[in-house]
């Protein structure tokens, strides 16, 4: 079992990772919340496999429950369920001093964290995330969104959580691909900001050798993530490091409607492709790409993931890093250091196009 | 001209209230955002009146402008036309420090600040309010929000503007019936702190009295919002006295669907309603109801409304100041004082009933 703090100004809250924790969140939660009735909102692929457990634990710890599920998918992750979590609130009866538990991967913890944040201008939110990419990312730090037609995360607000509790136990019922996904951020992590656990990511050698170590590799992610939003909780700054590979990722999964790649594809084909425009630009990262690469085959994470000019247009012409015609981008020349370097849009463009 | 400073930590913006505002707002705008990119949301009633004389002002001062226009009216607060401002925004090209001007009545004010509020999880906002209500009430203080099916206001965010500029010649083109709505807030405001404002207020007899007094008068009742404010930006505590005869208003809006009543005149009838359940308790309220139902005449505005028990369990049941089985009433037994009072649900709709 692994626990963090995290500080922010006013607000802190604790992260658990271990084992059984979803059987057991009702006290857990009992102890960070004055809620009297909780809604837990989860996805069709969840809810048979952990609703149960987890609203007999709330009840048991003397809450109130309600559940609300809704198709699984990133397509969900739109205005039309928000305004269907919104709308079964109020039918359910919650009111302002009560709270909503996010059970699932990263759509249902941005999704009902975005809920969270608004109804009744603010409720307390518990995440309990059941996938890697939910454990190491969304679930910690206080983003919460839903997606536009236009791109993704257009809309959302930063509300911090009360509680986050990782049950790596939910791990195992991951398939290997949902489980690799995750790993392209874990990989994320140890390039802008941990050697050590990029180290011991190569040693595994692949998704088998993660058994034994998967708790400590979360919690370095975790307290990697959590120092940075603890330094730069409204990402005005050095929290646009954690977006190494995102803004060419997003590009990948936007050209192919979410369809055909996971974030973590995007991401993982992001990172390879951002060493490759540092080597245009003149910096000498090719053998930090070689390790990178080697590291993505062994999860089975994309080297590349074609994509046409006009579809890296419209992606980044849409980012949330962009301002006016500048976009920061986050570039990883030695392994464990990250920079944020502005550039015109066009400029990166053009090396794009190269 | 009048001016205020509210100074919430970490953020302070300013409030001018005066004559032709409206027309000189981009430099004043200028001053308080780098947006490049300023998208102003108005409905159709203000659009052909002030919109061209912002955008020209916007533009005049440097900055890109759009505007969305949507339908007028409360049946507007609702998620799909903040789905129309959110993919509004995103095809206008907005980027994260990009912003936001709404210009007119309270649902602009709620309805646009929401979006600000959450597009891009927040993109800087200013407040042009036009009517009586929006610039004593709803523009300061950093409430957002829309309505649900199941009540007003259930869903927004707190989110403060980074300025508010108050033109007193937008009241001249409102109808007698607007005015008088916004006449209701201004009421409240003596009847819960401030007896000079109230006693100003009957010296008036009635709206035709308003003239030469009005920025004085919109000054008195900022200033009385911007100290509950500072002192309770989360509405936790202290600022659920602005809430007095609102809590019944809501009710005799949502009895009525929101089409018979504003929300001017269901506080109105809330405030006389509140001291009679007061008197039902013990209090001597007799005389200063007899004041206020005086100052209501004076600008039109109903002693009462017909409201059936159904009407008043719905509302309540849903009322945010509503936690658990427990309500805060905010009673006034003598004026210019204000009291946060908790009572069981079923107590207040026993003393209803009586």
């Amino acid at each position: 079992m692994e626990r963090l703090t995290v500080e922010l100004p006013g607000r802190m809250y604790e992260i658990h990772i271990g084992s059984g924790l979803l059987a057991r969140c009702g006290p857990l939660i009992r102890a960070v919340t004055a809620a009297e009735r909780l809604a837990v909102v989860t996805d069709s692929n969840i809810a048979p496999l952990y609703l149960a457990q987890v609203e007999e634990s709330l009840r048991a710890a003397g809450f109130s429950a309600c559940s609300v599920v809704f198709p699984a998918g990133e397509q969900s992750k739109n205005i039309h369920t928000l305004n269907l979590l919104y709308e079964r609130f109020a039918e359910e009866g919650l009111t302002r001093g009560d709270g909503v538990v996010a059970l699932g991967g990263g759509v249902t913890g941005d999704l009902a964290g975005f809920a969270a944040a608004t109804m009744f201008r603010g409720i307390d939110l518990i995440q309990l995330p059941t996938t890697l990419l939910a454990q190491v990312d969304s679930s910690v730090g206080g983003k919460t969104a839903i997606d536009l037609p236009q791109g993704k995360n257009l809309v959302g607000a930063f509300y911090q959580p009360k509680l986050v509790l990782a049950d790596t136990d939910a791990l195992k019922t991951l398939n290997r691909r949902v489980l690799c996904d995750g790993m392209a951020e874990v990989i994320k992590y140890g390039m802008i900001a941990d050697t050590a656990l990029f180290a011991l990511l190569e040693g595994t050698g692949g998704p088998a050798g993660l058994e034994g170590r998967i708790e400590q590799i979360i919690a370095a992610c975790c307290a990697i993530k959590c120092a940075v939003v603890t330094e730069d909780e409204r990402d005005t700054g050095r929290r646009a490091i954690l977006n190494f590979g995102h803004t060419l990722g997003h590009a990948y999964e936007l050209a192919y409607h979410y369809e055909t790649y996971t974030h973590g594809e995007g991401v993982a084909a992001g990172m390879v492709k951002m060493l490759e425009l540092e080597q245009k630009k003149g910096r000498d990262t090719a053998a930090l790409g070689e390790r990178l690469r080697a590291l993505l085959r062994a999860f089975s994470l994309p080297e590349a993931i074609p994509c046409a000019m006009e579809a890296y247009r419209a992606a980044i012409g849409l980012d949330k890093k962009a301002k006016g015609g500048r976009i920061s981008v986050i570039e990883v020349e030695r392994l464990g250091e990250a920079e944020i370097v502005p550039m015109d849009k066009e400029a990166l463009f053009a090396l794009l196009e190269e």
